[in-house]
């Protein structure tokens, strides 16, 4: 019981201690083959963060007839497509989780781990197409086993790693590798990479009698770390109440050590920088496919006129840098808000994923927008599909923020605290984009004939809102405090005049 | 000239410097809005290598006709489509060989940095769309027109982004914000930056008169920094043998100062990376998008065995897998050799891009050979093109190492230089995939009949290879050792012989 007492001393420590695990993994290269596995955690992570959010292509891909109505193409995407969107981003981001938590306890790697590791990437990168065929063929168990082959496939290499590592005690954290109780760290570690695999096994049985079951099981595999974690917090409040508090507090510590600690940060902000980027890039790509006339088209329709054919294309171009001006300035103020992050905890980490869920979606907004040119019925509907996503990917950066403020002495630097120099900006920053797009949204339900005037007004205006931002938040803050003060004096006047009347305040 | 000679000291001091730089950069941060721009240049790297590698989607989507032979198609391809993509990928990574150079100087940011940066990154993604056009219309000056608008537009951003930084001296390098000098580096690395720029606005002007000529001004942006180089080079090995040596030198110094700055190894590791990741994931798109039987075919067709419709895709499967371990295992190599790479010269830099746009090309690779399927004439073809294209990555990546060894002192851990520990197992492990893709190449050409089992036991096998590979080395070693030994000890022994028969001798 000792050991894990003194592993959970604080997560403070910890990274300072990993600090000097990583100087020392520098020395011990020198000695062996063993390295620092930073770049292996970037590769993976960016592996990880692409194919989560690649499969939002085939959503936006689908073809919308411009004489059906936006209504009921969406509930078909819905049905399948976008499932198999949210099944893979989710599934991944729990994958990664999982990633996180087991390089954390191995912190060193050799050849052979980083081959390991790269098998159980090649596995990963396959579960999306398990998911397509689960969407096209939803009553036949196939889709479901082969998922499920695939997860526990990944669990195993995973239980390979962790035993590689046991085994070598070298690569371990140094917390671990200085306590008595290893192994109880390792039947830990291996609770929480098995626990996902084992479910998928139960789904892979069950779907031979009863399907439905086996989605529920799959579903569980996703919500189970939250669940759990929600569960133990319920408790502790309960027993907290009945019990001494002491010890309540204790019986957290012993058994939700790795829970408990926190992602870590560079591995949350490579994610999502990896999510961000592909999603910017994946709309070049369109553009490219789609948009380039047929040569043959612009010899017989416009007379050999490049520049008339290209015109045609023209809310397709406006359409593709709105979206790529959206996403960019999604990047940087989520890339603001973790400057001053200093420690990501489970429920940020989970509120950043949904945001990025929707950052996910915003190629299939710029889809919708640029079916502009067609004229179709679906012009507000689009937008307002766009305005949606926005802000909920917007609005989750805000909850992480809020969320950061709840304990703001551990996760957050001391600038972005209440009262803190930056936190009136911060707030600025975060609460631009889901003030706008709930506007937009609300604009366009109004004044439904300018909907696109208004969409393209807004897209252009947000980045010059960014850049006189700070001077705007200063006005404003040095407004409210020569009124704050103007009042204040007003008061000391006051009561200055009912005591006496110095020689001072004549003079001014 | 004082101040540019003190920095040209060497570029061990001035990483050491830079260090202290990003140390105190940590220390500014708490004191103003002023950033590290770590995160900032890594989603740069992102962002610019996937754009340099996406547009490989439509040259592996350009649907090859089964009657027709390979060769024909290949031709056709190379015409337009393979242009843009090597257009796309050298220019790309001249933009990010630039932003190096510019994020080199300016090591600190603010917002309004990280925002004129975005803009400059949306330009540079909108650049694989001007190419498609040139394209598709080779004889029209817009083409040409918007890519150098686009370049131009690029180049003042910069020349904007450098003019900030020089006026807020604090976001710079230490070494330049201490120099007496500034306005000599300001020229410079405008000099730099406007140089490309410049040379389009000239292909522009051109554009209207005479098309070739423009083409010709295009090349010359993506050689000219190697040319000057180049010339340079040769410049200086002739003015040596005239001139005093040591005046040579000087001058070489006081021009080169950062064109002969090695680029960051960090950011040549995050661009690899972003390459790397995004080909992987790319391959998943296609087997998502293209495997997934239709429902009513299944019914039809297979009586409603899906195992059985799915084994018609086994080909494809195989070929997934088989593309993800060469694209796994040539990442490994890359990821191992920079381990003990200390620094990247220019010329490494530039074999490393090679390397990394035949793994651009690796999803066509995967395309070919997964038309397996259909037994159609090309198997001998697509898989000598697979084995063209791996052995190209693979021996550029060699000749990174080969160039490293030239200047082993600088640029190599003591490990990786001759007689070092590692040295014979990193030559074993890059020179594994040169030596089996040329060996599968003339292999397949001698016994065509079996070229797909040669093709896929080539790729199974591999992997195991590198597992064993370091024990293969080690017994390797010993039997040379051994074999050395045996042979100086018999060469000693018969030394001893002659001599005198020593008690120890007849002991043994």
């Amino acid at each position: 019981m000792s050991a894990p007492r003194a592993a959970a001393q604080g997560p403070g420590a910890g990274a300072a201690e990993r600090e000097t695990v990583r100087g020392r993994g520098l020395e011990l290269e020198l000695g062996s083959s063993t390295q620092t596995s930073h770049r292996l955690l970037a590769y993976s992570d960016a592996l990880l963060s692409i194919i989560a959010t690649v499969m939002i292509l085939p959503v936006a891909h689908t073809k919308i007839h411009p004489d059906q109505k936006l209504g009921e193409s969406v509930q078909q995407l819905l049905l399948a497509k976008i499932a198999v969107y949210l099944m893979t981003f989710l599934i991944v981001t729990v994958a990664w989780a999982a990633h996180v938590r087991l390089f954390q306890v191995i912190e060193l790697i050799d050849d052979v781990l980083a081959l390991l590791n790269l098998a159980c990437m090649m596995i990963i990168t396959f579960l999306p197409y398990t998911f397509s065929l689960m969407a096209a063929f939803p009553d036949v168990p196939f889709g479901i086993f082969l998922f499920s082959a695939c997860a526990v496939v990944i669990g195993l290499i995973q239980a390979v790693i962790v035993a590689y590592g046991f085994y070598h005690p070298h690569l371990l954290n140094q917390q671990i590798q200085l306590s008595e109780n290893q192994n109880f760290y390792k039947r830990h570690i291996l609770k929480i990479i098995l626990r996902g695999p084992i479910l998928c096994f139960l789904a892979a049985i069950f779907s031979f009698f009863f399907i439905p079951l086996s989605y529920v099981l799959l579903g569980l595999v996703i919500v189970f770390p939250h669940l759990t974690r929600f569960l133990m917090w319920c408790k502790t409040k309960i027993v907290a109440g009945q019990r001494d508090e002491e010890e309540a507090h204790h019986s957290l510590e012993t058994f939700t050590f790795y829970l408990s600690e926190p992602l870590s940060k560079e591995r949350v902000e490579a994610f999502s920088d990896g999510v961000y980027a592909i999603v910017a890039t994946l709309l070049i790509l369109d553009i490219c496919e789609d948009n380039v006339p047929d040569p043959r088209e612009v010899e017989e329709k416009f007379h050999g006129s490049l520049l008339e054919a290209l015109s045609e294309y023209g809310p397709n171009y406006l359409a593709y840098f709105g979206s790529f001006v959206t996403i960019g300035l999604l990047w940087f103020v989520h890339h603001s808000l973790f400057l001053y992050v200093t420690k990501a905890t489970r429920l940020m980490g989970l509120l950043n994923v949904l945001s990025l869920a929707f950052i996910g979606g915003l190629p299939l907004a710029y889809q919708l927008t640029s079916e502009f040119a067609e004229r179709s019925h679906n012009e507000i509907e689009a937008i307002q599909v766009s305005c949606v996503i926005t802000f909920f990917a917007s609005i989750f950066q805000f909850a992480i923020w809020t969320t950061a403020l709840l304990h703001e002495r551990e996760t957050l630097h001391p600038f972005a605290r209440y009262g803190g120099k930056e936190h009136a900006f911060m707030f600025a920053k975060l609460a631009l984009y889901p003030c706008v797009s709930l506007g937009a949204f609300f604009l366009t339900c109004l004044l439904s004939e300018f909907s696109t005037t208004i969409f393209h007004l807004m897209q252009i205006v947000i980045p010059f809102a960014f850049l006189a931002l700070r001077i705007f938040v200063r006005i404003s803050l040095t407004v409210i405090k020569s009124v704050m003060s103007l009042s204040r004096r007003k008061v000391v006047l006051l009561e200055e005049e009912e005591a006496c009347l110095s020689p001072t305040e004549t003079l001014s």
